[in-house]
């Protein structure tokens, strides 16, 4: 019987989340702590594990073998190519009810009862679909093929298997950007539209939603068809406008320069979600620029100054009161990279890089000269595209990524511009459209 | 009138949050997009932005100049130490209005308009408590004895203020710790009894609160004492007891390894609550390891199996259903560094360790190698501190730091044990510390 559960789950890692609904009956358990207006499931959500995984094309094995001296076995695939599983990554990974538990996806075997030198007493072609292998203590594991094919170790697979994972894919822009337009009303109605929305949003870096309502707390139903959104000293949403006692340089009238959002969080928002309420009659256009780009731009041209904002760290700060009081402070690079030397992310915000600065009194001439170069580009004509919103549209864009500002712009008694605003992780973000790419495969 | 405010406000660096409350006259911003539970404002931040800002010992200058060739303010201190300031830090923090938001305490002062090889044309002691700057294009800027006292570029002082902002000391134990214990009531009344609890679990990793109300739902009024939890995909708490188709390993009745919670999110919470409602008759002993003590012992035992630690990426998932669905994918290195290869925070969940694994083939068996000797290593039962939850306990602990398990308990039709659990980030309990310990520092 758990076998034949396995090959169900298994074929369809992305949709475990479905398949555990399926398990248990669709129940979720009762949560003692909701926020009314987030609580909620999307309906898709509900319509998404009702539809049962898709059967792709199925992985079919001619031939396999263990290699006891290298400790791999070896695949031989109907297809002609070959992959090696090494012996303690099978043993680990083993799929039985002992080893692993089906309702939560999980392991269940410890590393403590892993024998990383384990030999294999025996491994057999079940079918052409299914290997089982016996172990030295007589325990049996069976493997998929394709569960096994997606977990090949070469080169190849695993990069295939990060790209449907993490959707790594980055197409850049200056100036001459055609910036995404979508109907908000699609994004929400269709999966289709909702996952091309998310994937756009992750490659291009940003996307117009256009006709949404003009109310203040529309931004939550945009937040549910995600998931969830990110509470910060802000709020769930908070509302951008020229404010007496201002708390934040963003609520005020006058020229935001370029910034990402939040740096004084050691952990910013990925994704930031503007929602236009009213725009002001002079005044208050929206300019954007591809900081990954521009970062690849100062790499090229002065790569002392790129090492210089990629190491010396920089300490930033926000202190008040809103949703309660707060007295952050955070430390980092103002070009963040990742274990590969990538650029991760941008963390750049002028009104909150503290007056203390954690360096050596001989690094701060040249970490500002690096600093003037890094926002002279990004002010270059060629760098930055520049549009105006109106009522109703909401821009999507990556925090992480794309730098954001406003032009001043007139103001009077009463409100003449506002912006609700809202944060999402991206992890949340990127679990959605995980999510609708398994539904979507599914078939209706 | 600026520079006044500006003395008041600049002397009292961390306590700007409720400076800005005075400066906004207690008022906040109406949120549409609340969680009720969470909602209300915590008394202490009232009481605490009611508080007069304290005077402490102030700085007095006996000379101040300017070095023209090396670009440096240098002021001479009546206690005999001297001070450098780079022309252009001073530019660029100059904390006139023109220049700097008070209500926000942030920069306006934008890069763009920044002569990163600033002159300064005169510099003047206005008295022993104030530097006047003019600069080549009249324009001038104030700045207090204090404030730049706290922000001079000697390594110990720049020491000096990150120990106060971040709270960087470790105090590391084994199976020898003296579990720290506190009042939970004590926690909730006393300003003075918070700190002590924030300020512990950062430097030990671990507080017990005892005489908790033995309720659900309690531990929303421990996290509206820091501030506010963190929603995840399950929930803003969630319940640890043995559940039919569990959707996590925890939920469950067997042992739990030594682990950290969520390493399949790509920033894992930083503290964790775990409320005890009702303990087993027979098993469910809690484990904790300090996690950080046992990666310097393997560091000096193994370092090679230290650097496989830090470096290898590992990817982690968590698929299913409970806030709403999931299906969340992430890497991290088991053990992960910071910039100054200190360890940052330990990334180890064998349950949620995805079966995927994005490495060279070769690199597989010394990782579970090293894997197996760090995992050895913990659980010596020298590393291995071992205790009894009881009704009413609350352990608070750094969820980066410290790793925790669960012996199996006994568990029948009824629910034999359940304990609530929430998370926080530590920006948040920073946060409170900050103020809490600016509040305590001002004169009642």
């Amino acid at each position: 019987m758990w076998s034949i559960l396995t090959k169900h789950i298994l074929k369809h890692k992305v949709h475990c989340g479905f398949v555990t609904a399926l398990l248990n009956g669709q129940k979720s358990r009762n949560l003692p702590v909701r926020c009314p207006l987030l609580w909620r499931r999307w309906q898709h959500t509900i319509k998404a594990v009702q539809e049962p995984p898709m059967c792709g094309p199925s992985a079919e094995i001619q031939h396999v073998e263990a290699m006891d001296t290298e400790r791999f076995i070896r695949i031989f695939w109907k297809d002609g190519s070959q992959s090696l599983y090494p012996f303690v990554w099978l043993r680990d990974n083993c799929q039985c009810p002992r080893c692993f538990l089906q309702s939560a996806k999980a392991r269940k075997f410890a590393i403590e009862d892993l024998n990383v030198n384990t030999g294999v007493k025996n491994v057999i072609l079940s079918n052409t679909r299914q290997i089982s292998v016996l172990w030295p203590d007589e325990h049996i594991s069976e493997f998929e093929a394709d569960w096994l094919k997606k977990r090949c170790f070469s080169k190849e697979s695993r990069a295939e298997m990060q790209e449907e994972l993490f959707l790594p894919e980055c197409q850049y822009w200056g100036s001459d950007l055609q910036i995404p337009v979508m109907s908000y009303e699609k994004v929400l109605s269709s999966d289709e539209s909702a996952l091309k929305w998310i994937t756009t949003l992750k490659k291009v870096g940003i996307v117009l939603l256009d006709g949404a309502p003009v109310a203040q707390g529309e931004l939550i139903t945009l937040g549910k068809r995600i998931g969830f959104m990110r509470l910060t000293f802000y709020g769930y949403t908070w509302q951008v406008q020229d404010k007496k006692d201002a708390n934040n340089v963003a609520y005020t009238s006058e020229k935001l320069s370029l910034h990402t959002d939040y740096p004084a969080l050691q952990y910013p928002p990925g994704v930031q979600f503007l929602h236009c309420l009213k725009q002001a009659e002079v005044g208050g256009e929206s300019e954007v620029v591809d900081g990954f780009h521009v970062c690849n731009q100062l790499k090229e041209h002065d790569p002392e100054a790129f090492h210089i904002l990629s190491s010396v760290l920089v300490d930033f700060t926000d202190t008040g009161v809103d949703y309660c009081d707060f007295a952050l402070q955070s430390k980092h690079s103002i070009i963040e990279l990742d274990d590969n030397g990538q650029v991760l992310r941008i963390n750049f915000n002028n009104a909150t890089r503290d007056s203390v600065f954690d360096t050596p009194i001989k690094q701060v001439q040249p970490f500002y000269a690096a600093l003037k170069k890094l926002v002279s580009l990004m002010n270059e004509p060629t760098n930055v595209f520049c549009y105006r919103m109106k009522p109703g549209h909401i821009v999507t864009f990556d925090n992480w990524r794309i730098l954001h500002g406003r032009r001043s712009y007139q103001s009077d008694e009463h409100v003449s511009r506002h912006l609700e605003g809202s944060y999402l992780d991206w992890d949340v973000v990127l679990s959605r459209m995980r999510s609708l790419a398994q539904s979507l495969r599914a078939p209706k």
